[in-house]
Order: structure tokens, then C-alpha cells, then sequence
């Protein structure tokens, strides 16, 4: 089975979330600047979770694009990882809509945490088919950032509880950490490339 | 006519009900964990029934990608599957936001036995275009599960009057036989492979 | 210019349009069968328009699906068709929570109408494009469906004000004369394959 | 990395804010109509921001028709460029709702010029990988439009304040600037022609 339609199906899923979430920025019944000041928080939390979504996409795209082959657990890692995502606009509006308080922000780590884990889940799944001497394989190399980002939000889920600022400085230094441009998959296609040859 | 468009429709509206139920887990107002409490069984009927249009994707892309051609016959059969499983967000959240009622628990499992009728009936439609000798008709068989998960359902409707426990119950067994990983259309086109080739 | 990306966005557009309209059969707070019966009419009219939007989706299909080439000004008929088309949760919604009262049921008739004159357009800016010699063109022919609908929704709109009933019954036969299989284009793609061979 | 997931992935995200826009338009209670009158300025808010997604859709359909490679830095200046289109609707809900009131009559232009130096940007990334004799280059040659559109935007913001009317009036100028056919990237294919052949 080919990736095509796992990919489209990924993309509905992803672009419908990371769209319903401005949803939660309600129009306020005035027309003054004053009226859209509650919504300031709740635009943050909107923006954080645009990137993490962002994020999401962009490593999934990558990651398929040197998957050749679909299993069945394939699709269901696949969905176990949509599932978790699925829940972030609902993360993302009680955190904003509760300026930050300690629960909601506490749990925003939590759906973040199951969402890290299911891309692992994906990606060993994806590496078992493809196996040790694949393109993604020497990607993936030893996966720093997607061993410590787990780590970080269990951080930032035990500093909600203290000051609710910590963790959400986690959440957007983790966020940077994945924005900084990761050329490991390009550089193993380009490695790859005398073999395979442009693969898209 | 190909596949091609039939697929990326039906995954876009498939995408967009699998998410859009997420919108019925409304935001709580107050920031403590005792506000999620309600939210409980609606979270519990959302997985349920993300897990079972998980499952009507994965069917619907192996069906679908042994097809050939698609006729009038077969694009209605599809929308008229998209039609019942576009109320499952609707029965999901009436159920879940009654804690598993009967007249709920009975609608939930009467959209399910809709659907599946659908589905055998989009089967069938495929089957008559494909041929008896078809890459699917191999697949499908004497297809056990299509043919026993109605009468499990119907079991659920009556059940929900008595236990509602029970429906749920069923559903749940219902959805895990069909997790179980059905290689048939998989081995189906292996056995046929020598003679096809990979069609993805 | 290729239809691919056209028919994608179309098809995503169509798909968001068909499964929103669900959101109008708002979920009950009781639980028991009484609390169905005020979204009977609601559930009547979305299965009218579910099956209205189906029709043009597969019209659309079959017309871009013998279209070569997209210039501009079929860009922007499509997106016109589309602006029409997404008006229709709004008046569905509207009639069904009405109970089909005489000015929701004629917006209805309006939009629809709209919606055809819209499809006609883009129909006619793919016919200067593939000229009067193309697959297209034979297979539309004399038109009869596409020129008499708009006449019968205008005798509904009238309708609405004197017995929203009759109204209802034309929007009715209308659908059911277009799904009575159209195989205009198949038939003149089959004329025409032993030159073009399956464009598919 | 090929363009085709790109765009899919916009495609979506466009289409679902074109299309949560119309949720703007609250289904009225009394059937009356005189209940469609206080609708009026939602539904003109709401032609203006189809036409303007509209073109945003179409112009990057045609942008990256002519790219041929797609890096990080694209990927991301892409969904920059989603993120302030996804604003559109909050934005033209606000103007809708309040009449076109001051304020959010100049957010509205706040939100488009965003979005238009977030064009501006994903141009300059791409042009940066196809090089200056790239068809695109050619296409954009001095690219009058994209420079003027932010002016007027400005202009718009500051004449909110005075009188909306003015404002909205050079939105809709804005607009109908774009929406004349720009046959730029069309007529550098063409001339690209001898040596690329069709790209679609």
C-alpha cells in the first residue's frame, strides 16, 4: 500500500484541527479595542498550538515522504497519533479562556506528552517496515529532540502546579527547538540520492 | 472514472467528522480538574466512535484501493455510507452527554447498523463492476465479520433497553474484532501479485 | 493549467459544506425519544440537501473530469458555484427549524437556483475552452435537465407562498430526476475512446 | 521535497476557512424576512472575505504551480501565511456583526496586510530557491500588485477611523485590482514553453 492517501487523510485531519481552533477566539458583542482584550490570552494559546500543529505537520510530511510501504499498524499508529492531536484545540481553549491557570495548563503538557509518544509509536512502526538501513533509519539517527521533549513536558506538567509561566516557557522553548530548521531527513535523501534518486 | 477523486472526497468528509466531534467536548468555564468530570462519558463516546471511523477509513482505503473503476452506482453507495456516518457525531455526543441512556445507546447502534448496511452495500456495487474473479471478491470471501457485526448490533439496540452496559458492551467487541488486523484484502493482493504487480 | 488542484479544493470545499450541515441537528439535552421528534424536519431537510450537494459533486466530477485545461475565468466560476453552494447549511438549517414556513422554504428555492445558474456558467466557460467539438460538448448536448431545473425552482419559490408542500415536493422531484443515472458523459467518453483512450 | 502535499494542505486549510466563515451567519429564529435584515452586513463581510480568500487561493495555486522544490523555509513561511488567513474569519465575523464599526473595520485591513507581506515573504523564499531566471521571476517581474496592496491596506487602517465607508470601499478596490484576470504566470509559462513543456 502506498502513503498517498495515508498522507491526504493526515492533511484533512490536520488542517480541520488546526483551523477549528480559531473558533475559540469568540466575536465579542462591541466593536471596541477594549472587547478584544479577554481574547488575548486566548490568541496566545491559539498561536502556541498553530505551531505545535505546524510542527506536527511538517515532521509527519517528512517522515512519510521516505515511507514507502503502509502496514495496518502503520494506519493505526497513524491515528493514534491524529487521535491525541485531535484533543489540542480543546487543550488549547481551556488553557486560553483560563488565562493560564495551573489545571488546564497542567493537562495542554498532557496532550502534548501522549502526542510526542504516539509519533515515536509511528515512527517505530514505520522503521520496523522500513528497516535499519532505510532513509528514515539514518534520519532518525539517535533522536534527540524526540527523546527529550517528552521529558520537558513532564517538566512543564510538574511546574503548572508551581507557576503556571515555567511551563508555558517550556512549551514554547520545545517549540523553538523543533521551529530550528531539522535538515536530518533532507541531508539523508541527498546522501541517499545517488542510490535512490529524487524520491517526490 | 478512476478512484482518485471518490478517495479524496470521501477521506475529506471522513476527516471532518472524525473531528468535528471533538467540538462537542465543550470548554468548561471554571480551571479545575472537577469541571472534566462531566466531560467523562463524552470523552469515552468520542474514542468509541473515533475508533470505528478509524476503522470505516481503514476498510474503505483497502476497498477502494483494489478498485478499478467506479460507476454512478458506486458514488451514490459511497455518499449514502457518508450520509449515516456523518450522524455519528451527532449520536455520539447524545449518548455521551446522557451517560449512556438507553434511547441514545439504542441510536448510537441504529447509525451503526445504518452504516454498515451501507458499507455492504457499496461492497456489493464494487463487486458486481469488479467480477467474481476480482483482486476483492478474493478478499472478501464469505466476509464473517461484515455479516455478523448487524446481528451484534441489533443485539445492542435491544440491550440498551434493558442494560445500557450492555450495548456498550457490544460495541466495544464489535469494534475490537474489526481492530484485529484483517489482512485478507493484504494477502489477496499478494496471492494476486504475480500476476498485477504492486497497484499502489 | 491541470484541474487536479481545482477538483481538490472543490471536492474539500463540498465535503466541509455536505458535513457541517450535520451541526444544525443540535444534540438534545433529554434523552428519550420525544427530544428527536423537533429535529424531525431539521433531519428531512438536511437529507434533501445532503442529496442536492451529492448531485453536484457528481456532475461536478464528471465535468472536470473531461475538462484539459483551467484557465482563470474557470477558476472563478468554480469559486462562484461554491459561494452558492456554501449558503446552503445556512438555508436548510433554516427551513428544516421552521418547520419548511413559506420564506425560508423559497430562500431554499432561491439558493438552489442560484447554485444552477452558477453551475451553468462554469459549464459554459469549460465549453469555450474545450470548444464544440470536445468530449464535454457532446456530452452535455441539448441540456434538457440543466435548463429546466432553474424553471422549477422559480415555480417553487412562487410555490412556497401559496403551499410550502408543493415547494418542498418539486425541490424533491427535481433531485430525483437528476439522480436517475446521467450517463451522458460516460456514454461520450465511450464514443469518443477509441481516439482518446481512458482519460481517467 | 515535491509541492504536491503542500498544496493539498492549503488547499484544505482554505477551503475550511472559507467555509466556517458562512457558520458567521446564525440561522435567524422567526422565519420571517425581516429576521434576514440584521443578517445583511454578515453576509456583504463575508462576499468580501470569499473573494479575498479566493484570490489568495488562487494566486498561490498559480505560485506554486511554478516551483518545483519545497524546503523548510517554505513550509513555514506557508503556514504564516495560513495563520493569518485562518484570522480572516474572526475578522470579518467582527465587521459583519457591528456594522462595520470603526475598529474592526481597521483590524479587517490589519488581518489582509498580514497576510499580504506573509505572501510577500513565501514569494521571496520561493524566488530565493528558483532563482532570478526562474519562471516565477519572470511571472513576478516588478510585481506591482503585491507591493501596492499593503499601501492601501494602510490607508484603509487609518481611514477606518474617519469614515469606515472609505475603508471598505478600498477593500473592495483591493479586490477587484486582483480578481482582473493576472495572466503574468500564465504568459511566462507560455514563453517558458519551448523549454519546459506543459508543467501541470
Amino acid at each position: 500500500m502506498g502513503t498517498q492517501r495515508l498522507e491526504a487523510f493526515s492533511d484533512g485531519v490536520l488542517a480541520i484541527i488546526i483551523t477549528i481552533m480559531v473558533l475559540e477566539l469568540r466575536i465579542p458583542h462591541s466593536a471596541d479595542l477594549a472587547a478584544l482584550r479577554p481574547l488575548f490570552p486566548v490568541l496566545l494559546s491559539y498561536i502556541l498550538s498553530f505551531i505545535y500543529l505546524g510542527i506536527y505537520w511538517n515532521n509527519h510530511h517528512h517522515m512519510l515522504h521516505v515511507t514507502r510501504r503502509v502496514t495496518g499498524a502503520i494506519l493505526w499508529a497513524n491515528l493514534h497519533l491524529l487521535f491525541w492531536l485531535s484533543l489540542v484545540p480543546f487543550v488549547t481553549g481551556w488553557m486560553g479562556e483560563n488565562h493560564f491557570a495551573p489545571v488546564p495548563t497542567a493537562l495542554y503538557g498532557g496532550v502534548l506528552l501522549m502526542a510526542a509518544i504516539a509519533y515515536y509509536i509511528l515512527q517505530l512502526q514505520i522503521l520496523r517496515v522500513e528497516g535499519p538501513r532505510s532513509v528514515l533509519a539514518s534520519a532518525v539517527g539517535r533522536d534527540f529532540k524526540g527523546k527529550f521533549s517528552p521529558l520537558f513536558y513532564l517538566l512543564a506538567i510538574g511546574a503548572s502546579f508551581v507557576r503556571p509561566e515555567i511551563a508555558e516557557g517550556i512549551y514554547v522553548l520545545v517549540a523553538l527547538a523543533w521551529l530550528i530548521p531539522d535538515r536530518r531527513i533532507e541531508r539523508a535523501l541527498a546522501r541517499a540520492a545517488p542510490h535512490e534518486g529524487g524520491a517526490a
